[in-house]
């Protein structure tokens, strides 16, 4: 395939992910047709279909997308500023939305299951390197294993983004300082 | 209404409720018809209508049932043995499946999404006084005030249940050590 190609499909995918995700945050999953992201998208059906199989494989890619967002967020933030970066990108991108909907649709069957508990064993991979370099560099002061906190430190997160999802008012402030204390866990 | 009606009553919306309860665990909520609980419960199709006026009736009594039943263990509970209740409830009671799928819903549409988040009003105010009742009789160590570290607690309990949710295989000890340590924020 000639590179100009390539570049122009992946825009495209990129095109249609992101229209899917904004009916997925607007809509919900089960309420979103391809029909509404072919709309939204600006695209043809046809295009579409060139690009996936049908619903469940783009609520896949875009469950893939979320978390890669979450994973740039883990290595461009200060990881104390996390719950910050999280809210914006609820407010902006519907992140918390689809996220929040990804963990119901693993809850409630395979092969979404798989999919979301190995998107969490390599978001979890990720961050421990994170934590460690981090502290290496100072950033981060010293606490346990970066394996042991990593985990809670994710489920925090990721139960602030639930919060997020259903519109709670909530205050990072108090997020930041739990990240914070799951990290030191001073003895 | 006689005492023994209202009694006989509570029993079987309790029976409809423990079915659907196994049926959403079991299937997700999408999966599962009135058909399915009705054949879970052994009752009749006509008993169930005049419980609830249908499945989004249901899945709202079964959400709140949960968020009753984590606040029975936070009342239960020394706090931070929670993560090891939650462990158990998902297990036996498919806790944690049900869970993830409200947040899910509430995440997608209204209006789920109010329920969800009055619920977690309610709980959360509830969390404050069974951590404030704990400090007084030191079964906790002070820390920042109750309102601060709460949500945070509950975030974090929320993000553990979302991993057993879908199977990951998550120890409990380093989300007892976190707990603790969201609590009492030694600064």
């Amino acid at each position: 395939v000639p590179k100009v190609d390539q570049k122009h499909r992946e825009a495209r995918r990129t095109q249609i992910l992101e229209a899917a995700r904004r009916c997925f945050a607007r809509d919900g999953f089960a309420e979103t047709s391809i029909a509404d992201i072919v709309a939204e998208s600006g695209l043809s059906s046809g295009a579409i279909y060139t690009y996936f199989r049908g619903k469940p494989a783009i609520v896949t890619a875009v469950a893939e997308t979320v978390s890669g967002d979450l994973l740039a967020a883990l290595d461009e933030s200060a990881l104390d500023s996390l719950p910050d970066r999280l809210k914006t990108m609820a407010k902006e991108e519907g992140h918390a939305r689809v996220i929040a909907q990804v963990w119901g649709q693993g809850a409630a069957s395979e092969p979404m299951r798989s999919t979301v508990r190995e998107t969490h064993e390599s978001v979890l991979a990720q961050l421990i390197e994170v934590i460690e370099a981090h502290r290496a560099d100072g950033r981060l002061p010293p606490g346990p294993p970066a394996a042991e906190v990593a985990e809670p430190f994710l489920a925090l997160c990721s139960g602030y983004s639930l919060l997020l999802a259903v519109d709670v008012d909530v205050e990072p402030a108090p997020f930041r300082r739990a990240l914070s204390a799951v990290l030191r866990q001073v003895p």
